[in-house]
């Protein structure tokens, strides 16, 4: 029994976040409680970890995302106990899907009062596992340092993955033992498989009508250009998966479009293909099951090969399979043009159009802008260079704290974060954390007053049209919210959009100024 | 494979509400996605069904925490996969917590989508079982209904739980046999052992100093009086545990004190006591662990008797302990007359003073003030008649989302949320929900922008004082929330009270106006 505190600077607390720090882990997304107060107190005595609040545990997660998504690293996390991390979770879920490395420090009671049932008392870990990569529990003082550095190992091997840390307070308070922090044995990305490499290249000489499906690392510019020029060399065409953790993209990049959301396009757009080659993707299936419609998307006798697994060196892979067949370089063909910008009625198009032609050079943009921005791709691939990053696993409410995460990560680089209103509404206290921090962020509000996807949905699995009880669960118009009141009332500046050029104004002057701003669009 | 859908009012989601009404289950909080679209598409079908929307699952679960509470019966809520569900847990903590009956309907992806493992896939059993007292997963169109049934059963037997009921969304859609929807067989509370009912009539008689600590129905009125009298009668004590889902006070009902939450206090408080008595109650524990303290409240050698369990009929154990020790009726003592109201500075202790004045007749107050209301029950001892929920499993967020269901419970009772400014935050949506429902709720935000228990309890662990790091930890003053814009961006008509006076304005108008009204309570 471990109940008595440490000196200061002697503490686990203290060991743990040494350890995180000698791994290069210095971020910490928190929202403590009474269990994780020794570590909050560690943080005096640790100028180097940049500790950030989240007003919710949601913001905390999904920021942790954003910055690893970014940073090529992951952020910790601080949470409260079971129901800390639940409020995470949905969060740790998207994290999970986009193979983001994160590092959960989740506070328990002391180990010796668990069995006495306290209220806070949850099942932790089997809580923890439905989305976490790696689950580990810190079992006395001397195994802070080498489960903090096994986690942040678990959480940075390729692919990458949510790592959750569970600390018993008794563990974080205890007198730590000497010595150096542990260092992570990380498992770097595996080179592609020969065999593989092999098949894939002599594949692509046969005439076969074929996809390329890419995600993970092989967005990035370098690797699609490789991709484009197997293209060029072979006939074959190119795709990103539906959902991206990031893609380059904008300026000079080459340009690449996704599997649709919307079932039927996607089975249009791929029902011509004789063969698909992964390159960290999954064959394509349905975001859901629609009744009488196919759960995968690829047209039957299809052929699936798969060139590289997500823990695979993707980049690599495509440099490979490049040269295997030959690949020269090739000119990137033309863009079309942005459309001139609109005027009058504000719709998705004509803020698409305003950002295609505003978006500061290298911008990142975090797009959970849902059935608003299904058309945002092809009205922005002309726009100055910038990454993109996409909901990932389905769970709304990721698109502000992603923001917050990548403003954090990039604090040199503009973040326009596209955010429909329902989904924005999940997470909202992360406009309180920008504006603290003052992080450099201009927020879209697609404010359409509902869940609009969810109309889509409810004719697509057959359920016909919303009548007045069913409308009432997917309409949020009465009330009517007001973002820039919201924002208001967290300290971020805002302002309402009503027509395309009171956007493009808005746009503009958010473009050019430092700090948070948001502009409800009322489209 | 049931991946055609079924006729409108012959699917699996019909059968889900026509067994839920069946059951007198007529209220569903709800955020529902794409796989819940058939229930939604029901809900048309079914007008006794009132569907409430909640803009965050975490409002939903809480809310139906506390519907239950003030109903006597569940509320059904209606979430989507796992990440839904996760929003929802925990509150769902909260409600386990606190013996509430509820019946959660997670939709899932249709069964034969699952192995394809889509984005939004998750696995639900294992994520439901740590806050939930029963899951079940449907297991086929003709599951529904004896599904249902068996999950209503499991929230209402004593002492209630959360239940959670898996739905593919193909049996949702999916035809649905024919005939009468399946009756829950509940478990009635027990009747009180008498083995247990002599020995602690025996044990009252023998002079040793005792404590009779109750929760649950104990804390009705009618139960309390024979508690009252049980006590005259053997010089016993009374007092409710920490936290309870509901008591009844005010007015000529029993004045109980709790178990205080400061474990210095709570030790003070129970270090006289030999014996304790259990009624419904947890022998008392420590919240948290705290270096150098007991994780058990009680003395060493303190005798723990069990009255009743907390699926024990608990008045009817107290009325017959009342008898077994031959209790009469007694007067009750002269409650202190309440502090005349105050004026100038605004401080927990005046606001106390004006809610115990001002506070409407038959009112619901849910207490989520933390620090701020730890003193508000004895200036509210002599207010009129009213209900107290607490927070009870200890995880945040739970006081505007309780006020929300308490208030669709018990729509002609004004019901008035106690909230603390950081737990507020957690939950913020549901004062939209309050708008849209027009529900009668005066909101008191305690706004001391900070995380006040954490200063304590940092103490309390003896990590000391907080520097700079930490502190911004514990603090949100920079920026400052604004309780009056957060409101009004939902739809919520707030004000500011920076003065006792102006505090008791407000408090007296809210009360004397119906709909939802905020006041930010500047201490």
């Amino acid at each position: 029994m471990t109940d008595q505190p440490g000196n200061p600077g002697e503490t686990g607390a203290d060991v743990l976040c040494d350890t995180l720090l000698a791994n290069d882990v210095d971020v910490c997304f928190a929202n403590p409680g009474t269990s994780e107060m020794h570590f909050v107190a560690a943080l005096d005595r640790k100028p180097a970890m940049r500790c950030v609040l989240g007003l919710f545990e949601g913001v905390v997660s999904g920021a942790a995302d954003g910055y690893a998504r970014m940073a090529g690293k992951p952020a910790a996390t601080l949470l409260h106990t079971g129901p800390g991390m639940a409020n995470a979770m949905a969060n740790m879920h998207n994290a999970r899907r986009a193979n983001t490395p994160m590092v959960n420090v989740v506070g328990d009671h002391a180990s010796y009062h668990l069995p006495y049932d306290a209220a806070l008392t949850s099942d932790i870990d089997t809580l923890a596992r439905p989305m976490s990569g790696h689950v580990r529990r810190i079992a006395g003082v001397e195994d802070v340092s080498p489960a903090t550095a096994e986690s942040v190992a678990a959480a940075m091997s390729a692919p990458g993955t949510v790592s959750t840390l569970i600390l018993p307070a008794n563990f974080a308070w205890g007198a730590a033992p000497q010595g150096a922090p542990a260092k992570a044995q990380l498992r770097a990305p595996t080179r592609v498989d020969e065999d593989r490499l092999a098949a894939a290249a002599s594949a692509l000489r046969d005439g076969k009508k074929t996809l390329i499906l890419m995600t993970g690392t092989a967005l990035r510019e370098a690797p699609l250009e490789d991709a484009h020029r197997i293209a060029a060399a072979t006939g074959a065409d190119l795709l990103a998966q539906q959902a991206n953790a990031r893609l380059e993209r904008g300026g000079s990049r080459v340009a690449l479009n996704r599997v649709p959301y919307p079932i039927d396009q996607a089975l249009e757009v791929l029902k011509v293909y004789e063969r698909v080659i992964l390159v960290g993707a999954k064959a394509p299936v349905g975001f859901f099951a629609y009744p009488g419609k196919p759960s995968s998307l690829l047209p039957e006798g299809c052929e699936i090969l798969t060139l590289a697994d997500p823990s695979d060196d993707l980049p690599g892979a495509l440099d490979a399979l490049a040269q295997a067949v030959g690949a020269k370089p090739v000119p990137k063909p033309q863009i079309a043009a942005i459309p001139d910008l609109a005027s009058g009625k504000l719709t998705p198009e004509t803020i698409a159009i305003t950002v295609g032609h505003h978006l500061p050079d290298n911008a990142i943009v975090c797009d959970e802008s849902v059935t608003s921005g299904r058309d945002f791709f092809r009205f922005t691939y002309g726009a100055a260079s910038h990454d993109w990053l996409q909901l990932t696993g389905g769970a709304i409410g990721v698109g502000l704290p992603l923001a917050t995460g990548a403003a954090i990560a990039c604090p040199d680089r503009k973040v326009v974060a596209l955010q429909a209103d329902g989904s924005g509404m999940y997470t909202n206290q992360a406009l309180w954390t920008m504006a603290r921090e003052n992080l450099d962020v201009c927020i879209v509000i697609f404010a359409n007053r509902r869940y609009a996807i969810l109309h889509g949905e409810l004719k697509g699995v057959g359920a016909g049209e919303a009548g007045e009880n069913a409308r009432r669960m997917l309409d949020f118009d009465e009330p009517s919210l007001d973002w820039v009141k919201i924002a208001g009332g967290m300290g971020v500046e805002a302002a309402r959009a009503e027509t395309a050029e009171g956007f493009t104004e808005l746009f503009k002057r958010a473009a050019k100024t430092r700090g948070p701003f948001l502009i409800e669009a009322m489209i």
